[in-house]
């Protein structure tokens, strides 16, 4: 292995890494009370739906990203340290993730359930742009990709990321509405990027 | 190392680490209360004994797991997004067992212990199930698998790994029947794929 | 690479990320109350000593171990499905850790602090027996090492691993007797791996 | 990949693993109470703001800290026990880390605010003495250094590294005079130091 290649063989372990731990911490939110009172198991965790899709999303949400940084790392061959601060703004919003997370579960059919989509949204509109930065600045005048990465390849990525801001922005102004709407979007957000990754490698 | 290897290499990386966290977060629901009133010490691990046994229970699945799915990225040399999903599904299982193991060892012997034991078999059930579209997506028209394995070899796993579902399927309506035998069952099977699995390779 | 490295380095990624992550939870249990009450925060601190001495014992340990770990992975370059399970053995007793070192951290100078020593020694005690199985199972008949090891070495390590089953054996007896004597011990032990693993590359 | 690569590519996964875990379990300690009573929850979150400006700080500071890691690695090809007790050190302060940041989003702004600063202030000075004992020791006659590293890198990396000592000295110092410009200066530090990174490779 190259230098090169070791160091982004390292942001890629250590990428993994959070990205691992995020995706494990998030079912320490999943909790139910003790056995105590008349009230049963079962009516209890279907109680507790709320925090069940908010883990599922959450779950899913940090996995396409982990899929989409996987295929970012086939075209980027290089590293600086500037490109290491981009990343690591990326994994701050992953690593925050489940603290919205939480929130939302425990908030939604609460006052202050607005507060809570405003944050969970904003996390995900700050994670489409860490995304873009970070892509942006690899591609930039081609300095960290690899040599058989074509313009053309570039510009269909670069039209691609442009979905993220778009529409996070959107959950996020509906969060202040309409939070049931702006939450489902999210979702829809997840299974679309979801349905695009799975795609995306057989073109 | 060639694109493809590197690309198998990060999703066992990824994989390993929800593994090893998941497996690692399950100490967290080992709980006794503060030093205070005259109940010992002793006494209250002794009456905490279903947690011992989830814990230990959840630890050897998950490392069977684990030596499975190591044994089988021997055998696949390719991955496409399809593919990261299904195994996406499996970490999805593997990252929420600690939730129905600290529900098991909560409220085993009290009222809801059967809803706990379905939630527990359910979260196995849906394992094996997520290991068979792993394995069956990446030997189907043998598309991810390496060249060295032959259509015998994936006929032998084809057939091993019926018994997940069917099993874990029988306890998962045990649980609606008789916990005990359910649980029982769990352990059961985590010994016979222990067992199994320390045998696979020397035939 | 070839397939048994491939195969040794997964089961080194896997190891090192429980060690790492058991490792990191330690400070879990770092906790003092919240600010409330005239007892100052220096106070406080002071008071919860032997959650700090837990904690810096119980790091230090593990990451003794993992050197360890680490040194005789040098030795070993094959593997099979029993060595897995007792490298699985081995990383049970390192996640069980956190549980036990929180107990002795609470209950030391109360009531049941000798069943916390207990506790802690008794894992302390079923690692070093973890890792004489490993040892004794890759190194039996030559099976697991590499061509390189010579069959002195085998013997001046096996004499080396003596030493936790009879010492910390000696610490588990202790705790019964004089629970602070029993964890002095613990430390002693450490500090003694700690030297010799500094030095024994150096010979 | 020759054994002394192999081992300091271990000493490396390890260590980001350590790094990734710490990071990550910061997101632990930002919580706002349940939904109840008339407060709402944005009005929580702003009064929450040192547990927010505690976790950027020291989520930035372990992101930087383990690029100068990634950077010293580039420099490093050997390792031994020594140097792997060195590198525990400094992974020991990494892990502690998020115990003094949630003692200071706790108690700032309330009694015992000069302690948590203290303490705070204390383990980045421990970290930076430890980063020195790290490089020191390995650049010490040039005994674990890549052959292509000049005596001119070796000093100008000495220089750089009397920065940490010298500036977290004086915040933990001014940490017993007056807290906030203590905890200001290591938010000036993490971003001197940021800074600082992301110039280092271009020189």
């Amino acid at each position: 292995m190259s230098v090169a290649e070791k160091e982004t063989g390292r942001i890629e372990a250590f990428s993994d890494g959070v990205f691992a731990i995020a995706i494990t911490l998030l079912v320490l939110d999943l909790k139910v009370s003790a056995p105590a009172g008349s009230e049963g198991l079962a009516y209890k965790l279907v109680g507790a739906w709320p925090s069940f899709v908010a883990f599922l999303n959450s779950f899913a949400t940090i996995l396409v990203i982990w899929i989409n940084h996987h295929n970012l790392f086939n075209l980027i061959t290089r590293s600086d340290c500037k490109f290491m601060l981009a990343n690591g703004l990326l994994l701050l919003c992953v690593t925050f993730l489940p603290f919205p997370t939480s929130l939302v579960a425990e908030y939604y059919g609460h006052p202050g359930e607005a507060t809570a989509a405003i944050l969970y949204t904003g996390t995900f509109l700050m994670m489409a742009f860490a995304f873009n930065i970070l892509w942006r600045y690899a591609s930039y005048k081609h300095q960290l990709l690899g040599r058989n990465v074509t313009a053309k390849e570039v510009k269909s990525i670069n039209r691609q990321y442009l979905v993220g801001p778009v529409f996070y922005g959107l959950a996020f102004v509906l969060a202040f509405v309409n939070v049931s709407v702006s939450l489902v979007l999210t979702i829809v957000l997840m299974l679309f990027y979801a349905a695009t990754a799975s795609t995306s490698r057989e073109t």
